[in-house]
């Protein structure tokens, strides 16, 4: 109940601070049979690294994943999966000037008042360090729904004022900003510079889009399938806002525009538009999921601050250290990462149905 | 895990068809010693009932609960509260029509994929009228808070492109839109009617401020407070976007200009700001919350509509009935049932950490 | 948290007071197009229900249920199903005189202490009223279970120091006892009038027999299928112990009298022997289940005893009412219900393995 | 639900084969502020440790733990602590001539039918391996336990057909067998030996005695305290019987002998007698807590035996392997973790009630 374990059949159980001597996490629920290797987990976690791009945060941390259990013979047997990944570039000292001092926007004050102690060195358990774990976790997921024929790609869909106009997946990846539209995407790193440059940071809007899920997902009244990716998206700290399908867009249309209209293609039925994200009285309907979530500006920015300390005192803070100016071109793998958990629990969950 | 289940500590399970016998509601974990009559749940249950107004459905639900258990001598026991409501009003031949059509906007098509089989009649267990169950759990929840002096209170922020200006909370109960605006509520009031008489809906945007709520619910990683608000919000029908604090509009905000500043107040550690809408890194931080939800127009419509029907056939359908043209004001209830039964929730593992 | 909730993927709520309006239960999880009927939950009530014979209590409950929800033309349709069961025949004014004692061996003393409060109507939720809603919760999986050809039979093994000596499973609902040995049925009756007339009770052994359950049901480690239906089966109020296989017996065994030798027959994989009823490292491997629970002889007595009072004064209390004096033929169908929610539960966990 | 994570509020997840890389848990709930260091596990650790006595296996593990999270400066923050112990002696070719063969008494034969793939190395998941995790996670909960003033002390009650006549706690750590009867431990001892040199292996029983345990804990009907514990111990891969306070035995007392009267100690309510072993209507009374469990024989013996192979083939099998003969000297730890963690999970869930 103390919140560090997702999922109902497929469960993911992660532990580990900034600073501590490692991070991790036991994948229980994965079936057997499936082909696995480090290197499938080593991919996704690339792609969430700090240092990879000049726009992210310069820290060195490697983030090489050893697997523990549950493969044989690079086979998943039906057994806990545990990954295991050491910390390497902990400049623990850096925090310890900030100590005593309560981060704006960060959870330093809201853990001291939740737990009455706080590991404070690079924001303990707090810190946007944690979602390796949910990305080492998704990349099994992404395996298992791979063979599954469901694919899930998010992007940068806006950085603070300027919004992406054309969708190009095979242009994600070519920018640092995982942008689908490279003109926009270059707008965005000079934004993203000048914001750096500055002490500030920038907020953002990641999109995803899931091609190939089977309808039927999700179940009615609590666990609807917009219900669980809700919860599996905001429970990413930066995020303060998801939206499936038109979300709130949606509410300034009329029913007679928003309802989507079903017909019949190659024998198959679907709707002609596709208003509600492929998401159905909360079932999947076989329709593209569409899922936006908003990014908060990050908090840590070397600006001066005003704030108060563990003494009750109002003083200043500058938050030194090695930040992201804008994290939505590392959030991107941890938004696919989450859906992709959500989806393969979803579906081992149908299975009990049929 | 067929999703009929809610909450970690405080768990209700609901069960009912929009056309059974009845609907009802089981309430497993409320504390003992809390005062609780049938009177305290009736009055929430009235705020949703269908038929409050003229702007509503003129179905006729008394919605009439009646208290089976955990209950002694008008306190509450420690013992699960089951709550039973019969249906009253159901007109089962109007669905006989759209028995084996697939209503756009609707869970038909998406429940016959998920079950193969489906209670078509007045949408079955995909019927809004299961919300009656939780507002009448809610009303639990709501009681046992007040006891802690946390106050919820939602409001109709929008109807279509029509924005609230003012936020009285005594207005709120005044008009039947239950917006906290009396002018804007008028307007909104006017443009549903209007709707109504196309045979079309409109959407709009509730909103849901806290206040009393204390520091440190919520739990890191995957259980954030903000993480758990937004599965329950989401998991209401008509809801398909969760905003927390700024939500989307914040992520057009800098870092400096979002992180929300400390400060001292009567001794208290406060912020100047509320850009996190009361929760920062999924924690509650004493501030109100502040949480905003969008509801799609409602589905049922009776303009003609094109669509498919079971043998896969293109046709049209016009949802005869008596629906809902707006349904921002009978959320209001649900959305403050489902916070309150959230926040029940967390205060009660909160007492497990100290 | 509290309790009430029984299983994973097939979950079951109940509730409900011994002198309450009602006691029932939602069954959530059960999948789609089971038929089912009241009359095939009503058959297993009838097992249970007081006032049966000669040798249980005289109190008379018609036990009638009824299907509020979750079966639409006599199908399942994967919606939760839930039940009703009136309570009719409550003399709470009998328990008035013991609202202030604690009975020895009931729960009276353990409730006020847990909850502060107490329902003292009959044991309220203590009472074994509770057993009725497993009773009909599991007629549905046991409905399911005969679709896939699972048997389970359960009968009173002893009763005090008589042990059956035969076992022919086709004399078990012949005798008041459910003791499938006719002889020793005749004796154990006889034993059990004279204790009810000296105003004692008598303990007793019940054993079941699971045959068809298919091999691979269980999970390793915490879950295992012995874990399980231990857990399930001591969850009966009146339960002191629980035995897979050759329990305690085993414990005098030596390995290589214990261990199954497998062969094959008919091309199957077979053991030998069955000292480890049916399940191996937590699985069952495809050999009948044997299970075997100890009932502890009822506390309702109406023998003079000595206790205290609820202002801690020693006293003497005679428990007056219309009790069992044993309660082993009324357990029989309760522990068929608990073994048949567990396998169908642990069935469709398996479904999400292969 | 892949059966490896244990408890509700305080949850325990373990991974780990017995030939793979470690073993470890992750144990989420654990308020902040209990001082805690490796040495309070390892201290667990070491007395189930193989190797220790000339009556255990004497494979060589040091079995060593490592903390990698939720601690800092020797003292628990509330987030989840990880723990990591590597596997060192692994004769993995050992087990290379079973590859192909169905153990009696194994797992070996359904684990493949449950996941069609197996780690045949040293059992892989199904050794007895993965409850040093238990252990070590134990020894947190215990740790916690004793600032709650509850011990927890098990001791093997009988080895085959020789049982304790005398209980002295303070023996139990003095003989090798952990018996609390000095004279009857050097008897067991000597039956073990010669059973070893049989090649055979020797069952027993373990009893288990906690004081302290305040009244309250466990909750009434699924969960109640003597369900909890029966899941919890029959979870242990030796075990297949479980008693609490008389057990099998009551079943032969009658209601008036089995009745634990009530009378007055100290101003304290306490029962003369303890038959109910420390738990009415499943939930404690504050008398001690009385728990019995079945240890069979261990399967691994050198005996030769008959079974069949992977092809289905009728064959001969010795298992050669360096083998405990009897298992209860190292079952005690793990059933007092076991219990310990039951124990702790009970009292922080008895917080959300009051």
């Amino acid at each position: 109940m103390a919140g560090n374990i997702f999922g109902r059949i497929l469960r993911v159980s992660t532990f580990g601070e900034s600073h501590g001597p490692a991070i991790g996490a036991i994948i229980d629920g994965v079936p057997p049979n499936l082909a696995l290797e480090e290197s499938d987990i080593q991919r996704e976690l690339d792609r969430r690294r700090p240092g990879q791009s000049a726009i992210t945060t310069p820290r060195k941390e490697e983030d090489k994943v050893e697997i523990l259990s549950g493969v044989f013979e690079k086979k998943t047997t039906g057994t806990p999966i545990a990954l295991l990944i050491r910390n390497q570039d902990q400049k623990s000292k850096e925090y310890s000037a900030i100590k005593d001092l309560f981060r704006p926007g960060h959870a330093d004050y809201t853990f001291l008042k939740k737990y009455g102690i706080r590991d404070y060195r690079g924001g303990g358990r707090a810190s946007g360090r944690e979602t390796a774990t949910r990305v080492a976790a998704g990349a099994i997921a992404k395996k298992w729904l791979e063979g599954e024929n469901v694919t899930i790609r998010a992007y940068t869909k806006s950085v603070h004022t300027i919004t992406t106009e054309t969708i190009d997946f095979d242009e994600i990846e070519r920018n640092v900003i995982r942008c689908p539209d490279p003109k926009k995407a270059s707008e965005m790193i000079a934004l993203i510079e000048e914001a750096r440059k500055e002490g500030d940071s920038l907020g953002g809007v990641v999109e995803a889009v899931v091609s190939g899920c089977p309808p039927g997902l999700g179940d009615p009244v609590f666990d609807k399938l917009d219900a669980y990716l809700a919860y599996a998206l905001m429970s990413i700290g930066t995020i303060k806002g998801v939206e499936i399908g038109d979300g709130f867009s949606g509410t300034r249309l009329k029913g007679s525009q928003s309802n989507d209209a079903f017909f019949m293609e190659n024998e198959k039925i679907r709707t002609r538009t596709n208003h509600a994200g492929g998401i159905l009285g909360g079932i999947s309907n076989g329709e593209p999921l569409l899922v936006r979530v908003a990014c908060k500006p990050p908090s840590s920015i070397s600006k001066t601050q005003t704030t108060v300390n563990t003494e009750q005192r109002e003083t200043e803070i500058r938050v030194e250290g090695r930040h992201d100016p804008c994290i939505c071109p590392r959030v991107v793998p941890v938004v696919e990462a989450m859906i992709a958990l959500t989806l393969m629990d979803c579906m081992l969950i149908q299975r009990t149905i049929k």
